[in-house]
């Protein structure tokens, strides 16, 4: 196709005929010799490559912006250097478990505090609805398992729905997980810094700067690359790990000198009737504890090879970790007789029983608090790689496609970033109210991804498909069921806003993906636009057929407002391209015009000259006008404007010009076939 | 000059072998005719002109702003009608009075509530310091009066300044009027909105959106052009002049049937002892009824020929009336024995007084609000002009040389109206606070012009001459009493700003001014460099010698990111031109950077290619870095890169594509001989 393209090119010698030998040698050889040089090598084959000192604009604040870089960042890490980034299984657990360990925070609290408005008495369902959230757990754990395996190249939610139940289905599940994520982070900062004000309360009135800048110091860990950021934020989670397993254990000591037996919560009046709808609000409650299970399926790239496999250990570990958690403190509160409190947290009241004496209460806190703040940690980890997944699909802009100079996924991360900030400071740092929001998302996600592994399995009819697809199958439907209850229950309270939002959202990544399937449509080269008769590929309505050399005709247009050295330089450089050329003046007065044109005739009438009067003293419109009824009238000629232009030292001194070239290339912009652009003259200094 | 640089061009007769008649027959032939021939008109001799439709975009966004500026500021007018647009005596007093006039409803207040302090018995003083302020008014009214006739083409104190005591002083006249008129906009609208609110207290909530609104509507006034602003501006001073007349005249009748005998006023214990500077600090606060005594002499151009004569006249009537309205109240103040008290004015008081039943005191009362608020009024009409002379001689923005299209100084309106605009919103719509900024900036223009005539008189010893040197230098005298007494005074209550912001303000405009001269002296065309034996205008260092189209060699650059239409249009579009062109692909990785290659030689390589490896990702910087390098090794290169790119029919579409030519373009900003540019796609619909 290409070929065929090529093969109607006619161009003339002097197009091959360079005054320069664009190698190094050449670049080498001459006035600019060291700083070509210093920029670029070239290899035996010719192939030139940049070195770092290319990648920084060669000015004063370029080198001062690339040493800042330099110094938050580090040096430039080479594409080839992608597999060290990678993350051991050591430090990609406490990455991206984070999120989820630090649920069991405030789960089981959520659970216990819709069962205790029926009273007391309820409270006792706490264990059959914790043994229904371990079996939740199991299955959605499993399914993650098996969809890992399934899909060894990136296995979110996003990938698998899209593949197995639609287009439709992945954007919903990656339009709940975005707003999941987003969520995470501007929720889990605030709460870690409310954690460090009551702590500190002479930083209480900085609160927001202080989230701010927590984003801020995430944001750097994680462009510094994967690594990094792993081997920052892995201890605090360990931290957190061991302060719990160390207090279940205590727990369970001081139960079994007790006999186990059970304390009787404190008698609370029932504000409700024990309903279903109570005991599945409590589920849904409790459910929360599972945000973050996801983060292995989305991530499985950044494990070492073979990357399924240890993902999928990762997971197992992972699950399981969750699983001893939740269990064993669902557990000692029950036996504990413990009750929600508006002053202090159950893991709180739980400690202090467990520890009354010595810093152990104070070492959970305060790891409690950091896991908390690093919970946002896992949605830099995912976040960033679902738009790089969406971007290779078209429903995002595709510069989330690029990979920064750290092997980082720079774009996603900034805009991460930027979203969760912009949530942060709208709300004033008081996010509480957006807690209501999050299991919607992301029960959603968990919901399309497992019935489309169920379809998955149905479709291969792999061995073993049917216990595969049932044990999906139970995950979906537990899922489907936590979903529902959160959506129905929470809705007033601000899961409406989620609920609007997905559709939306759903819109703007179908938008985004209809103009970038309409660029490559048009951009596109087509097999049969080349057996064209006519020559040429499909051009654009009144478009002029130009696709080879030959066919362009071309005409110069240079607006001269004075015959001052700019205008000259301009004119001589129109003037030395051989093509047709003609200057244009726009005056206000017909003497101004007979003035100029006599100039004109002084200097020697080497190019065409039209004066166009503007009676109402407007220079941009008439001329604009002019030349698009020219291009109007000839469709078949490519017109380039070049516009004399000052280039000035500062930026304040652009306010003292008037920017003919921007506003001409305005008021053209929608018509094809019109070059605009400017003949730059720089001051002597 | 100009010839002698001509002479030296050649061009290839390409250049002038249009392949269209630039003239309106031509563009009528063929396509685009009806288009043309609406947008343009030709005459005999082949002139073009400019219909109103050339005027706007020809869009359905152009049309509606086009339809609602007609609305608001009505149809464009031609240069030809700016006679008619002038104004007649009876227009012209009105508009240049009323900030002047309504000075003496807060004049003599202030002048008394200095006496106050010294107590009652100092009241006494008032009849005297009215006397000298007085001599004051005749003494600048005079001394104007000179000025008008010896700068018969404006006589502001600017250009009377500059002219006789050097720029220096021009700019300090100017900074000083600047600040003063910037300061009666917000100050007199905020007070009159104050006076509407206090009417209709309902409004009091969304004082200043209506301040804003009456700003607007005063900017919109104004940009409809001047006649028309005064005609809807003038009655409300007429009406303020009829009814402060009245009360003089009506109170002198009630005082003659009394004998005219002197009321004492109520005893009032001093608060300081009666000095010198008492007295002074008096004298400088009853000049406040002076300021907008200068309008006149900056507006000389807008009355009707002969200019200067009307101009004078209208000045006379001006001081004539000021001193009636001054001098009455004053006297009729003090027959009545009257002190400044906080909740009711002086001119309130007296009203009441006078009036004590009737719709008069009503009258009086409304009228007063209503010049109050229309004394920005003459601001509107000095300093957009003011800043025109400034323009003509570089000291601001050329910007404010554009006369609009209803022959208005569109830019200055909007500046003076924006910068009014945005005090009143900084300061809450409570201006009170900025009422002593006043009196220094205006004296200052009183004192510096009036030593200027007195150098003028001086310099050119016309007929009489000692006589008028006289009358200005008592004139500036006590312009300087006043000053310095103001400046003094006040310092602490707010002047301290004044005096520094006109140092700033002059320092901004030698800046400007310098930059200006550096443009001029670096695009200009001067006699010395044609004489160069190197030949061409004196070049910026390290500019190619590019002033004759034979010396200009030519290198044109199209990096290429992709190979699809767009790509070949531009690859087209530059091959066409028949000059040099070198293809250029930044590529992460060698094997890509093969493909491309091997893609390249299949469309069949017809111009050459380099690719530069990047091999930490980044595509801007290698880019400019390479092309700088080129141009800095072959500095009689001048280059032009033509960068791909596609036309989007919705701004947020840009979000979604990389803008590759503007990042380029900033990279390469400074660099002299390099053009960037780009060949627009359009996409089909």
């Amino acid at each position: 196709m290409l070929g065929r393209l090529g093969g109607r090119w006619q161009v003339s010698e002097a197009v091959r005929a360079l005054p320069v030998d664009p190698q190094a040698g050449e670049l080498r050889g001459a006035g600019g010799a060291g700083r070509a040089a210093m920029l670029f090598q070239p290899d035996e084959t010719g192939q030139l490559t940049a070195t770092p000192i290319a990648e920084r604009q060669d000015t004063a604040e370029g080198r001062a912006v690339g040493g800042l870089r330099r110094l938050l960042l580090g040096r430039p890490l080479s594409s080839a250097s992608i597999l060290r980034e990678r993350m051991p299984k050591s430090i990609a657990l406490p990455v991206l478990a984070s999120d989820l360990l630090s649920s069991v925070a405030y789960g089981p609290e959520a659970m216990l505090a819709v069962l205790v408005l029926a009273g007391s008495g309820a409270l006792g369902l706490s264990l059959p609805i914790a043994a229904a959230l371990v079996v939740l757990m199991v299955a959605v754990g499993t399914s993650y398992r098996q969809t890992v395996y399934a899909y060894p190249h990136g296995a979110g939610s996003y990938l698998v729905a899209s593949d197995s139940l639609g287009p439709r289905a992945g954007l919903a599940a990656a339009a709940g997980l975005i707003l999941d994520y987003v969520l995470t982070v501007s929720v889990s900062v605030s709460a870690g810094v409310a954690a460090i004000t009551s702590a500190l309360p002479a930083l209480a009135p900085f609160s927001v700067p202080v989230a701010l800048a927590v984003i801020g110091v995430l944001l750097i860990g994680n462009l510094r690359g994967i690594r990094v950021a792993g081997n920052v934020f892995a201890a605090p989670t360990y931290l957190f790990l061991a302060a719990i397993l160390g207090l279940i254990a205590a727990g369970f000591v001081r139960a079994a000198a007790g006999g186990f037996t059970v304390v009787a919560p404190p008698p609370t009046p029932a504000l409700e009737g024990l309903s279903l709808l109570v005991v599945l609000r409590a589920f849904a409650s409790g459910a929360t504890s599972m945000t973050g299970i996801e983060a292995v399926s989305n991530a499985v790239p950044v494990f070492r090879p073979t990357e399924w496999r240890n993902a999928r250990t990762v997971l197992t570990w992972m699950v399981g970790i969750l699983i001893v958690l939740f269990a064993g403190l669902t557990l000692l509160i029950h036996l504990n007789g413990l009750v929600p409190r508006a002053d202090q947290t159950l893991l709180s009241q739980l400690a202090r029983l467990t520890f009354p004496a010595g810093p152990w209460y104070a070492i959970i806190q305060a790891a409690t608090a950091l896991v908390l703040l690093l919970a946002a940690n896992t949605a830099f980890n995912d976040l960033p790689r679902l738009l790089y997944f969406m971007a290779r699909d078209g429903y995002v802009p595709r510069r989330f496609l690029h990979l920064g100079d750290r092997l980082a996924l720079s774009n996603g991360l900034i805009a991460l970033a930027v979203a969760a900030a912009v949530i942060l400071v709208a709300f004033g740092g008081r996010t509480h109210s957006l807690i209501p929001l999050y299991a919607v998302g992301v029960f959603l996600a968990f919901t399309l991804s497992q019935t489309g592994m169920v379809n998955h399995w149905r479709h291969h009819r792999s061995p073993g498909w049917r216990r595969r697809a049932t044990i999906n199958g139970l995950g979906a439907a537990l899922s489907a069921v936590v979903l529902v209850t959160a959506a129905v229950t929470k809705f007033a309270a601000g899961a409406w806003v989620v609920v609007l939002a997905i559709p939306l959202l759903i819109y703007v990544f179908r938008r985004v993906r209809r103009h970038y399937d309409h660029v490559q449509q048009a951009l596109g080269l087509h097999a049969e636009t080349g057996t064209h008769p006519g020559g040429g590929v499909e051009p654009a309505e009144d478009e002029p057929p130009a696709v080879v050399p030959q066919q362009v005709r071309h005409l110069f247009l240079v607006p001269v407002a004075r015959l001052n050295q700019a205008a000259l330089r301009t004119l001589a450089y129109v003037g030395s391209l051989g093509q047709p050329a003609l200057a244009l003046h726009v005056s206000p007065e017909r003497v101004e015009a007979d003035r100029f044109r006599a100039q004109w005739a002084t200097w020697g009438d080497h190019i065409p000259l039209e004066t166009i009067l503007s009676p109402h003293r407007v220079i941009i419109p008439p001329l604009a006008g002019y030349v698009s009824a020219l291009r109007l009238s000839h469709p078949d000629l490519t017109l380039t404007v070049v516009v004399p232009d000052v280039v000035v030292d500062h930026p304040w001194q652009r306010l003292l010009h008037y920017r003919t070239e921007q506003r001409l290339r305005r008021a053209l912009r929608r018509h094809p076939g019109i070059v605009v652009t400017s003949m730059p003259t720089h001051l002597t200094r």
